[in-house]
């Protein structure tokens, strides 16, 4: 499933990618359970030398045919090397084993996607999250993010902080390179990244939007870490066209906020927020464009994310290209006045002022 | 998922593998949602100019989120090529949409698969098919085929058909290039390869053992088809190691059969069937070996159906590599004096004789 979308591709090459597709479910089950078996990482303590199946298989617990079926699948998938009955770890193999990014992709697709993907059709054909019901009874994911049933909550709070945090990271410099008075958190969601300004800069004060649920626990993590005197709380809800932005900050943030939103809700959404906005005021949009990737995977991962926000999350949404992206941004009266590429895991920042008329 | 069991894989390319295997059930999921929504159709019949998103969905009955989302993955998956807003079809496309083996093997995956495939971990470690217990409660997949729930039964069977019809029509010729004058038909099943024999030949003779249950079945067909006086049937469980083959015939057949048991169980049925062979007799097994394979995809394919072996079927067989078959052949007294790769779709014939002493 790699490398071919040259024009170059082979009949013989476009027909092993389908049977590879075609098989593709019985690849990933076969990572997860070289993976949790150990039997992973036997092969890697085995080290340059290698051990068969037998000896693999017994060192994890398992019979000879058990490893073998398992491993020899597996040196197909660039898991493991097999070289006569022996096999040793291979590249693949090493990063499913210890990169924490593979993991947690890894997890959240068997968690949170893999019971709802085969309602991706109908989720497409009615507009709405059909998979979601695997997970709970909720008009969106958004309803139940906190009921999720284990291990599906667990491995969604991962995967979500998992990008987020290294984001936020490397976004605070971004950020305080100029002097910041008042930060508009925009869907500032638990505080997350408010604790973080608050804690980076003793002057900034924050004011934050979002539902009332929301903030009800962004204050309680708010004021636990001492901060309370300088944040101010808006409950409002952000789809409602006629409910205005709080005026007045020199700094609006949308962190991976606009991808929960369908195409005209973010054009709302920007038009108040730019209508909120002062001459010198910057709004940081942070997204994960598939389109703005250094690596062809991550332009796949995101665009595979994307059916994640269709079949399960509210139907409507997604990792939104930024070709097309950027039209909503400038007709809603914004001006992008600067980007930055690859700021935390594949992020991009794009700042924003209100285009002088 | 490709091309990486070469040496020279680099960290950046196994570390893009390791993302695309960790979202390789959306790959799979999108690519039926294409063909099934009629998008793939859709945009091929657009041509060389293609067609935005707006205007494929229109023509399904989707939305243009909906069209977007699935055709942008499906871009980076090789089943549409993507240029501006605009969307032509790509070469894995052609064969989602128009080729047999493709779709068979998907819909396979889809209805007789996908929902055991969590279970793989558990089947290895318990080495019994969990997966077996979302399609129906029994102890192996053979006990419940003719029960199994819609649309498993039928995919099952298309991808049953698919495999042996095509080798069946390629070995008669090999067969039959010496005059045979009694074919024992080990694991007949319900008489599909036996009624094949009795047309090209009409001085054939046909034994066949098998369960009670499935002869029945085979008698039926192979009376209706006016053959009955040429056949004779031997109930027997092959499993049980006091069980005698028949005696006396010249050509014996087990065609797709030993991928059904285990290693224990194939030396015994090959030790019988060694002994009740006469010097001249010739036994012709008909596997599918991953590694006679002439293409890498067609390796990993078969690789991957023998998970299906441990998860649903049985939890004991698999498509054996030839390397270690061979073992098995040899050590039960027989010789393999002639081997043919590449009949029907991948499939090697064996022809063995008994090794004299």
């Amino acid at each position: 499933m790699t490398d071919h979308d040259q024009k170059g591709l082979t009949a013989v090459d476009a027909k092993s990618h389908a049977q590879e597709l075609a098989f593709a479910p019985v690849a990933f089950y076969t990572a997860i359970a070289l993976r949790d078996t150990g039997l992973l990482a036997a092969v890697e303590a085995n080290g340059t030398n290698g051990a068969d199946a037998a000896a693999l298989g017994a060192q994890c617990g398992l019979s000879e045919y058990g490893a073998l079926v398992l491993l020899d699948h597996g040196a197909n998938l660039g898991l493991v090397h097999k070289e006569g009955d022996r096999f040793r770890i291979d590249h693949v193999g090493h990063f499913v084993l210890h990169d924490e990014m593979t993991r947690v992709n890894m997890d959240f697709t068997r968690d949170v996607f893999y019971q709802a993907l085969p309602h991706l059709e109908t989720s497409v054909r009615e507009s709405r999250p059909v998979g979601l019901q695997t997970l709970g009874s909720w008009e969106t994911v958004y309803e139940g993010l906190t009921h999720l049933p284990e291990p599906a909550r667990k491995s969604w709070f991962r995967f979500d902080h998992y990008y987020s945090d290294r984001a936020f990271d490397a976004l605070l410099p971004v950020v305080f390179e100029r002097p910041v008075g008042t930060l508009l958190d925009v869907g500032g969601n638990t505080g997350r990244w408010a604790l973080k300004c608050l804690a980076h800069d003793p002057d900034v004060r924050v004011a934050m939007m979002d539902l009332d649920d929301q903030l009800q626990v962004a204050r309680a993590n708010i004021e636990a870490a001492g901060y309370g005197d300088r944040v101010s709380y808006h409950p409002v809800d952000l789809l409602d066209p006629d409910q205005p932005f709080v005026a007045g900050a020199d700094t609006l943030w949308m962190s991976q906020f606009l991808d929960c939103f369908s195409e005209p809700e973010i054009r709302s959404i920007l038009e108040r927020a730019a209508r909120s906005m002062g001459p010198d005021a910057v709004l940081y949009i942070v997204e994960l464009f598939p389109d703005r990737q250094a690596f062809r995977a991550a332009r796949t991962s995101l665009d595979a994310i994307s059916l994640y926000f269709t079949c399960v999350a509210n139907g409507k949404s997604r990792m939104y290209h930024y070709d097309r992206f950027r039209r909503l941004v400038t007709d809603a009266g914004l001006t992008i006045t600067r980007e930055l590429d690859n700021v935390g895991v594949g992020h991009t920042v794009l700042c924003c002022q209100r285009r002088r008329e």
